[in-house]
């Protein structure tokens, strides 16, 4: 342990990021100390203020310092297309990789009745209700394909049925780029169970 | 990018630390908004505090909110041995292998004129004016084994020599654990030359 016990206690906090060991933290804060002490007090600032200051849209339930997020209050999205996400960061994961010009709705966690994640922690009322006000046309659910995402998924797609709105999913099946020869089986089967047809 | 502001700013802020890429940055960003609010609390907190009030050991130069950092305090510690490291986490990475128990003097650098480190930047001064006060009687010498680092183990040794203290640097060699066949050929040409006796 370096002797000064500041250090220590940043080294410390430091441990809260993911993939942060004792290690890396330790190399963190030598880092900042030596090379970078304005950075280090603009992290300080904007962790401090994004703690405080980003609660969740009230519309779509993702990220926002305000009541109804940039993306919410966008008129040029489509209202007629509602993507389902489990997080924030599979909607940015979303908005980054596809053309996607519609509308988001952040379950925040995925149904798991042992870990307190039922219906009511999920929003679902607040989409039924959203769903019924007849805006919506497509319901995309981008769940991710886990047991719970799955489950997820289902309550999902019979909350789409009430309100009479159509439900798709992401396709699965192999990734562009992948080897047949290293995709887990679990994939590979059910990629050869949905085959399609050719187009010419 | 996220529709937000504030956590754009704050993935931003997070990329100051070593190692961090804009993606890491995201998944830090999600990953305290989402289930650790009180650490990012606390980690602005001491990021702010350490880059406010760590200043530098008037005696040995490592990092330290106190004037004389609780090592060079320590009357513990033996004033006879002198360990001359390039940075405090070169120190730290001592402490934690060795058992030594003497004291360190930190350059904060190494010779590297280009850069603008030379002798002053290096508290080279005080570190001859500390030699002659006659307590240190071995000066071992730990830069490391980069170019820079050997000039700078060079000029040390005069700077022991015309103080009269004997200077001792590290063993170079094959490190422990390390395969002959997997050595850059710089180190295994170095510990074939320096080969000992095998002790009986």
């Amino acid at each position: 342990m370096p002797s000064s016990t500041l250090l220590n206690e940043l080294i410390d906090a430091l441990r809260c990021l993911p993939g942060v060991g004792a290690k890396t933290a330790q190399r963190m804060a030598f880092h900042v100390l030596e090379r970078d002490r304005a950075g280090a007090r603009q992290l300080a600032e904007k962790l401090a203020a994004a703690a405080e200051r980003i609660g969740n849209c009230t519309r779509c339930r993702t990220f926002s310092e305000e009541t109804i997020c940039a993306l919410c209050a966008n008129p040029a999205r489509d209202a007629s297309l509602l993507c389902v996400v489990e997080t924030p960061a599979d909607q940015l994961a979303i908005e980054q990789a596809t053309g996607f010009r519609g509308r988001y709705f952040v379950l925040l966690g995925r149904l798991s009745p042992l870990d307190g994640f039922g219906p009511g922690e999920l929003g679902l009322d607040q989409l039924a209700a959203r769903l019924t006000e007849g805006e919506v046309r497509e319901l995309i659910v981008a769940t991710n394909p886990t047991v719970e995402g799955e489950a997820t998924a289902h309550m999902l797609s019979q909350i789409a049925r009430q309100a009479g709105v159509r439900a798709t999913r992401l396709a699965h099946g192999v990734p562009l780029g992948g080897e047949l020869e290293y995709i887990d089986r679990g994939t590979l089967a059910h990629a050869f169970g949905s085959r399609q047809n050719l187009e010419e």
